[in-house]
């Protein structure tokens, strides 16, 4: 038994591609943030994403020359880890995810927090430059602001996309008021896919 | 500096899954698939994600039966498996994804097909009974639909909720065409994130 389908992987993505260009209403995009676009959009299923997204003007080219000169990606949740592909990094870069840690328990229950927010602090100075990557717990994005604010590295460049019912919303428009380059998706919509995708367009403009 | 948010994780979860039971249209979903589907809107930010929802009668009770009995969950993303919380599996079960296999390229290009379908094959006889959670590749879900036809061993559920603009749509009305017992999202939405849920959800009923 077989079905009708495409099989060819390379053909599977040009299609797909061409398919949100000819659907997504790209045009109040700089070129950048559209071609980062294009691949969030892959990531979703939904061509009106690109209502919701928001940029400041040189977030892209920022975190493009962050992971040039090597800097990490610092992921919140283990899936926006394992959703970056690895060969699209330009440097071999590290894609870090602290939740894991052994220590992120006992510093969320000592600072009264989140493990997704205490795990943040064991990134220590490669915070510095760093391409942020945050897709999953609003908790994350409104701690880093604190940090950053209160004195930690500033990053090169924040791509801010956590998803759901309670603070994403407003983590996602506070980080769009701060002073730091971020890319985010308002609204409820977001998560671990659509920020991964969003790191793999900006680590590579290949489709 | 600090923002007003909600800290506690526990507290975050109660109330977004309340606030998704208020704002969600449940009363056509049996409870089983109703609070599958809670954890599946958690993931992706959307309520309307309901009506897309289609299962078959006995889905999550085989997928739980299943899980109870130790059964592996076998997942086409590395994405998916990232997002299975191992502590809601209620026998420890394994979470395989064969993606990164070193055999998997080479088996593509000999089947002619993606690296994501031919992965599959390594899945084995271990295929038999087990929890299928398809949430990137079209290819995949219509490729393990061609092997089951043709003889492969059958699975106890399919959570088939690939994403995308080429083959996803067809894929899932396909899977729930079939005679497995079936989890899908129809249209274009889906992908690693809401399978996760949808397996978590599975998994355990804690919320």
């Amino acid at each position: 038994m077989s079905y009708q389908y495409e099989h060819d992987g390379a053909e599977i993505y040009r299609q797909s591609f061409a398919m949100i260009r000819a659907e997504a209403d790209l045009s109040g995009l700089p070129a950048d943030v559209a071609q980062v676009t294009v691949r969030m959009i892959h990531a979703c299923g939904q061509v009106d994403l690109v209502r919701d997204v928001a940029w400041s003007p040189d977030v892209v080219a920022r975190a493009r020359e962050a992971l040039h000169a090597g800097a990490p990606v610092l992921c919140d949740a283990q899936m926006v880890a394992a959703g970056v592909t690895r060969r699209r990094l330009p440097k071999d870069n590290d894609v870090i995810c602290t939740l894991n840690d052994p220590r992120t328990a006992g510093l969320a229950r000592e600072m009264g927090t989140t493990r997704t927010a205490a795990a943040m602090h064991l990134w220590g100075d490669r915070l510095d430059g760093a391409v942020v990557a945050i897709g999953n717990a609003p908790t994350a994005l409104f701690h880093l602001l604190e940090m950053v604010a209160d004195g930690a590295p500033r990053p090169a460049a924040v791509i801010g996309i956590p998803v759901g019912f309670i603070g994403a919303v407003e983590s996602k428009d506070a980080l769009a008021a701060s002073d730091l380059d971020f890319l985010v998706v308002r609204g409820r919509r977001g998560g671990s896919a659509i920020t991964a995708a969003a790191v793999n367009a900006i680590a590579s403009e290949a489709e």
